[in-house]
C-alpha cells in the first residue's frame, strides 16, 4: 500500500523567508550543527539558495511515479524531498516535472538520488540539489509515499519542515524549532559582523576569542625549527 | 598483441547530427532505455552538447599510446572514446592531444579515466565527459587497441556507432538502430510539447496522463494528517 | 601534546611565483612525475591557478582549532595545507578564517577535508581546493600541530615546499627541488611549442615523435575490418 | 547540550526473542520492506543472528564518550545503536567497551562507523555490525547524546525499537509493530516451506506462481537464437 | 518489451569443467589480461572454486522477475550472470530462487548487484559472487531479458560463454575461444611448476627471468644508504 | 629513472619481535594516535598477525617489476610495503613473488593495491593486507623504486620501519620511536587488565574513569523519558 496525507500542517512561509535570507552553515550552527543532509547532495548549478516547505515523498528504485502524485498535493512555497527505498541514481526527475512543479509554486527540489535535463533546468531556474546526475529513465508502476516522514540523506524530514538549501549543501529544520532557529541565527550573523572587521584588520582568532591559555592547558607547545 | 583495425564503418554523419540535436535523455528513452554510459563520467565544462562517430581506443593503466595511435584512424566527426584495461584515474589526454584531435576533426572524448590541462580544453572548446580530473601523467609503452569493440563505463561501443553526450551524460546508439531512434526520438518531442503546455498551465500529470485509476488499482490511498 | 614549529624555512617567493606561472600537469611531469596531490582534491571554483609556500596544519575530525592557531604562523605568500588525522568530511573552513587568512597574505587552501560558505568564498576570490563541500561544523578542542611535515592526500608536504594548484589539482615541489623543477618545467614547455604547432598543422604525434617502429616492435598490428 | 533520556520504553523481550528467530530479509519483507539500516553496515564475523532493544547513541567524529554513558542505560536485552552526527570510520569501540557491555546483558553493537579489537570481540562473541574495521583511538571530550531518536544508517531508530541483525545485515522494527511483523513474518515462512519443496522438486517458480500471463501482458516474448 | 532466447549455444561442458580446474588468474592471464569481471564482484564464501556455462540475464533496478524466468532456461553447468540496468545494490536472490538452481542444475551465479540469505547460501553450498550483501526485497513487474549478450562489471558476456569464478573473482571466456585459452593456461601452468621451485630454492626472480640488463637499460640504478 | 637503496638500516628485529607481540590499536594509541595506514587495507584472511621491518616499494599504475626487484634487498624479518605513484586496484602478487618472498623470510606484504591467487596465499600462510583482491594481471616495463621513503595508504613508511599488521589493520612506528614505543603499549596493555576485570564486574567505565562530574561540565543532562 502506498500512502499519500493530504493537509499536513506547513511552517508559515514568512518565516520560511527569513530563514532562506540566512545560509546553511550558520542555520545548522544555530540549531546546534544538527539537521544537515548528506554532503554528497550537491546543486546542479551554483550560486543557487533557496528555502520552502518540506513536501516528502518516497520512492521506489527506479521509479518516479510517486512525485507525480506528490504534484497535487503541493502548494506555493514548497520544496519537494525526495527519498528512493534504497539507493538510486537514475534520473527520476527532469524538465517536464520542474515545468509542472513551477505551475504549483514548487521552489526547488532535494533529491537522494539522481536528475536528467539539467542544461534545461539550469536555463529554467529551477535549483536542484540530487546525489547525481543521470539520463536514466524511471517507470511509473509502483506509487510510494507521499507527505509521510520520511530520511533523505541521513536526516529526518517531515512534511511541512523547513528547507534550506545553497552552495554549501541542505538543512532541515523542524517546524517547531523555526522560529527559535531565525532569532539564533541572527544573534549568529550579527556577532560575526564585529568578528569579521576583526579579522580583517588582522586581529588573530586565537586573540580575539582568547584562545591562548586554553591552548596551553590542552598541550600547544611552541617551539623553534631546529631542521 | 595491440590491434588497431582500419576502414570501420562509421554512421552516416547527417544522421549523427540529427540525433545530435536531440538530448541524451530523451535519445536514451528513445531507444529503449538502453545505451547509457554509466553517469560517473561527467563533462569537464557545461552547457555542452556533441554527437560523433565512437573512435574506439583501449588503453592500459597509466599507458596513453594507445591515443596517439588513434588520431591516425580519425576522421572529421569522430568522438574518441578510450576505455582502460583496469580502472585507472591517471590523466591520460590534456591539450596537446586535444590540439591534435581538432586538427583531424575530431570533436569531443568521451574516457573512463582522467584528463588533464582542463583550463585549456576549456578555452579551446573540446568537450570532454571523463571519470576524473587528474594531472598525473601517463607513459608510452603498451599499445593498447584501436577500433576494436570496446565497454566503456558498463556500455559496448563498437566502432562507427554514434555517440551523443551533453550535461546528463553519454549515451551510445548502434549504427544499426540510428535512424529508427532518430525517428522515435523526434516523435517523443513532438509529444513534449503539448504536454509542457499542460503541465505549465498546472494540468496534473496524473489527470494529463489518465492515472488516478491504476494508482488506486495499486493501492495509492489518500488520507487526512492526524498529527 | 601539539606542536607548532616555528621559524621553519620557505621558499623564495620569486622562484614561487615563477612556479606558479607553470600548471600544474607540466610541473609534476618536469620533477618526474611526482608529488601529485590525490584527484579528489577539487577546486571549489574554476577556472583558477595559485602557488604558495605550505604552512602545514593537522587536525582531529571534526576539530579546526590547529587552522585557527596556523594563522599566527602564516607569512604573505603562504598557502595553507590541512590534513586530518583521520577521513573527514566536515566543514573545517569557511569564511571568517578565510577573512582572517587574508588579511595575514595567505593565498589559499588546500584540505583533505570539507569547506563551506563556498559562495562567499568565491565571491571573495579566496582559492580552495577540497575533498567535499560540506556545511558541518566543527569544533575547537583538541589543537593539532602546525608547520610539522605532513601527508596530504598521499604526498608528503614539509612546511615551507612549494604548492601550485589549478583546476587540475595539486601538486608539491619540495624547497630543495624548485629550483631545478623550474629550469626542467620551462624546458618543457618551450618544447611544447613546437609539438603544438605540428599537431595543429595536422602531423600525427607517431610520426612527430618517430614512434611507428617502436610501436611495431611492441606488437602493433593493423587489419582491416572483415565485419 | 547532551541528553541521556531514561526510562525510555522497550519491546518486550519474548517478542525480541521470537522475532530474533527468523532472519532479517523476512522481517524486513513482512514489514513491507521497510526498516533496513544501509548494506555497507557489515557483520564483523558471520554466521551470526542476535535480535535485542535498541539502545540508541549519538556520537561527534572521533569521540566515544557516549558509548561510556550508554552502558549506565543498558539492560539485558538490549543492542547498542551508535550513529556519528558526521561521516567517521574511526575505531570507536574495542573490546573493553564490549567487556563492559557484557556484564550489562548487552547482546551486540550496531555502528555507522568503524571499530577495533575485532579478533578480541570475535573471540568474545560480542557480534558487531560496522561500517569499517580501524584501529583508529578516538578522544573522550565531547558527550553526545543517548536514547533519543536517531537516523543511523539512512533508518530511523528510536530507543527501545527491536533491532535483529544476522549475516544479511540489520532490520529495525517499530515497538508498535513488533507484535504484528512477527505474525506476519511467521505466516510468510510457513508459506514459503511449501514452496520450497516444490522449487527443490523442480517446478518452475514462473509456474508455482502462476506468472506467465502476467509476464506475457508484460511484453516477455520467446525467440529462438539465431547466431 | 523483454526477450527471452531459446536454444543458445553452450561451451561444451567437458571444456568449461578442464577450464574450472584452473585458477581464474591463470585463465585470466592465458587469454590475454582480458576477460575479466571488475573486482567489486566478491564471492559470499571463500574458498571457492567454479566454472559453468553463463545463462545471461538483465533485470530493471530492484525487480527480479526476470532471474524467475531465467530458470527456465538453464541446464545442467550453467552459472546464471546478471546484470542491473542501472547500479543497484538490492538483494535480488536468496535461498528460494537458490533451491530452484540447484534444482536445475545452475552451479552459481554472479550477479553486479546485492543477494541476501547468505548464511542458507553458504550452507547449501551454492556459490555467488555479487557486489554486496543486502536483504533489501525487490518486485516482480518487470521481466527483463534472458540470454540476451550482455555487460556485466564492465565485461561483455553472451549465452554459453565459459564463466570461471573462484576467490580472485570471476572471468569470462568466449565459446569460441575456450579450446585456445585452456591449452594456453596449461602450457602456462606447467611452465610454473619449475619457476615454483627455483623460486622455492630462494633463486632470485630478476636472475631466472634474466632481468638485469633490462632493468639496468630502463634506467634502474644501485645506490648505498647515506642517512 | 628508478632507484634501489642498499644497506637502509632496520630495527632490531629483537625488538620488532616483542612489538608484534601486541596489537595494532595498542601501539597506535601508544605512540599517540600517529601511524595508522588506511582502513581500506584489509588483511586476506583473519585472524592474522604479524610484525617486521619495513621493505619499502613503489611501483607504476599495472606494473609490478619493482616487487621482483625489492626481493634481492629483502631480509629475514622483513615486510615488503609496497604504494603505486597513481592509485590502481590490479593484482601485483600472487602466489609465485610470494614463494620467493618466503625463500627469502619475508613476513608478510602490505599493499595499497590489488593481489591475487589469495586461496594459495592463505593455504601457504603468507599474511597480506591489501586494499583489494583481484586476478588483473601486472606487466613488468617499468621498474620503481625500491628502499626510499614513501607514502603507502596516507602513512609515510621508511626502509627499516616497524610495521605491525593485524585483523584491525597495519600501524607503522619509526625506527627512532620503536623502544619507546614499545615501552608505552606495554604499560598500556598491564593498565588494561585491571580495568577489564573491573569493567567484567560490572563497574561502569564513566565511574572507574571518574568522569561523572567531567560530563555534568560538559552539559550532560540526564532527563525521564515523557513519550
Amino acid at each position: 500500500m502506498a500512502l499519500v496525507i493530504r493537509n499536513t500542517p506547513r511552517t508559515d512561509l514568512a518565516l520560511v523567508d527569513a530563514l532562506g535570507a540566512i545560509g546553511v552553515a550558520t542555520l545548522h550552527e544555530a540549531q546546534g550543527r544538527r539537521g544537515l543532509l548528506g554532503a554528497h547532495l550537491r546543486p546542479i548549478y551554483r550560486p543557487v539558495r533557496v528555502a520552502g516547505t518540506a513536501l516528502t515523498c518516497e520512492v521506489p528504485p527506479g521509479d518516479n511515479w510517486a512525485i507525480h502524485v506528490a504534484v497535487e498535493m503541493a502548494q506555493p512555497g514548497d520544496i519537494v524531498v525526495v527519498t528512493p527505498t534504497s539507493p538510486c541514481e537514475d534520473g527520476y526527475f527532469g524538465e517536464l516535472l520542474a515545468t509542472s512543479f513551477m505551475a504549483h509554486g514548487v521552489r526547488g527540489l532535494v533529491i537522494d538520488a539522481g536528475v536528467r535535463d539539467v542544461a534545461d533546468l539550469t536555463k529554467m531556474g529551477f535549483p536542484v540539489w540530487s546525489r547525481a546526475v543521470s539520463a536514466q529513465g524511471t517507470v511509473k508502476q509502483n506509487p510510494g509515499n507521499v507527505q509521510v516522514p520520511i530520511v533523505c540523506a541521513g536526516a529526518a524530514v517531515r512534511p511541512g519542515d523547513v528547507i534550506v538549501a545553497d552552495d554549501d549543501g541542505v538543512v532541515v529544520i523542524s517546524r517547531e524549532d523555526a522560529a527559535s532557529v531565525l532569532a539564533l541565527a541572527r544573534e549568529r550573523e550579527a556577532n560575526e559582523v564585529a568578528k569579521r572587521e576583526q579579522l580583517a584588520a588582522g586581529v588573530l582568532g586565537i586573540d580575539m576569542y582568547d584562545m591562548r591559555a586554553d591552548l596551553a592547558a590542552r598541550g600547544l607547545t611552541y617551539r623553534d625549527y631546529e631542521g
